[in-house]
């Protein structure tokens, strides 16, 4: 399949689905949304209304019912932040409610009482249908494509309450984007880089420069194990959990996680 | 202001809201179904279209987006699951996804996988509008009114996984109703009894038998600390934090949370 990105987006008139189109490496500015009808479950049909994407904003690529997530899913992240070897701390699930969601270029705003923020680049899964035990695998039947997801997490507040559902959940902490690229075979799963760079006082610095090679559980294995607890619907997000590299961030400063072949996500901080 | 139930049913012809009529200790079978237009969100204005409650079914009495859940919120249940003193495990939240929820009556589905699967009575809210920040004085503008939670729980799981998503979040472990109480004084929230009945093997016993006295952080505050994390959208469920007395369930149980004053909710535990 050729690539194709499916992206959301606000123009003069309303919001749409459209078909994010051009060279796989072009500059964004050399880009075009094409409107599509209907929604990303379905096959895009072109409405013939286009916009130059300079143009128009991308929002949020889908708007999940939620999004579950895994932690501790990459064996360098889990020496770095826990202080542990994989081998005793296992992955586990968690959930970011839909109200955490924002898209490219929206601010993540911090509020006072969440101290110590950090950024988690992950490469995500858009799921396409109604799918419950899904086969391992046959995971590529129950997504539309991959997106980019940056886990934001108040260090300190995860470490106080435990239960991590609160400092990765704040709003504006689940920048999604900056489109759903729907061909799987854009990348290699068992060896995609995932990089971050934080831009902080005008300077840009690259902090995660891992691979998805540093993964515990595999991509068909973490969709398929979800899915034996979880109906998941049309529009949910599966992220996969941050590679090592981890940083925290403060208002002023601006984050962007690329994963190349998907995309790249961009977002200033701001103080809530 | 007069005791009113609002309830979400399905009839002969579809699903819809309505008003649960009746004096507040009839039995089940005495009540009335009122349908209303619009949603438990807007002033009810009745159709004229009613059905006795025994020729139609309660569902779930919202939809939520979210349920935001309190652990270790009363010091009885810390004391018993955890161990441990209140004074050293603090409240946590933690999120049910809209898919664990169910009504009153449908089968709890236990996995294979799931062991250990223990029931909690839960004290709930239902938000009534788009909320940030709510002063905890002022709760009661926020809210269409009390309903009951049963907070199910894979013991097994919770400890397992260290986060709580997964043990407390698989579908059908969020039974909710059996409708919304609107009457806000309906209870005393500082001493109201919490019941659970567990039938098993044909013999009805009490479980829960435990008061609002013993919750750590009360409602307005509750309400108030959430909503600093999460904006709060019509529907979505507050639900409090379970007493003392969980216990274990298994397949051919019924479980019973009854709060004197809101209701009950009563539901058959299967295998899934």
């Amino acid at each position: 399949m050729a690539v194709m990105r499916l992206g959301r987006i606000a123009h003069t008139e309303g919001i749409c689905f459209a078909i994010i189109d051009g060279p796989a490496d072009a500059p964004l500015d050399q880009l075009v949304a094409k409107e599509i009808s209907g929604t990303p479950f379905t096959p895009p049909e072109p409405t013939g209304r286009e916009w130059p994407l300079s143009e128009v904003r991308l929002l949020a690529p889908t708007l999940p019912t939620k999004v579950v997530a895994l932690g501790r899913n990459y064996a360098d992240h889990v020496a770095e932040v826990f202080k542990e070897s994989a081998e005793h701390l296992p992955p586990t699930i968690f959930i970011k409610p839909s109200t955490a969601v924002i898209g490219p270029g929206a601010p993540i705003k911090i509020p006072e009482f969440a101290t110590n923020v950090e950024f988690e680049g992950e490469l995500a899964v858009v799921i396409s249908k109604v799918s419950k035990n899904i086969d391992p695998e046959k995971w590529r039947d129950h997504v539309v494509g991959y997106t980019i997801c940056n886990d934001v997490s108040s260090r300190d507040l995860q470490f106080q309450d435990g239960q991590w559902a609160r400092a990765k959940g704040i709003d504006t902490f689940c920048p999604l984007g900056p489109w759903i690229e729907t061909d799987l075979d854009c990348i290699n799963l068992d060896d995609q880089k995932i990089n971050a760079y934080l831009t902080h006082d005008g300077k840009r610095e690259q902090k995660q420069d891992s691979n998805t090679d540093q993964m515990i559980v595999k991509m068909g294995d973490i969709i398929a194990e979800i899915s034996q607890s979880y109906t998941l619907l049309p529009g949910d997000v599966i992220t996969t959990g941050s590679p090592a590299g981890t940083a925290p961030m403060v208002p002023g400063d601006t984050i962007e996680i690329e994963i190349p072949g998907v995309g790249s996500l961009k977002n200033p901080i701001e103080r809530a």
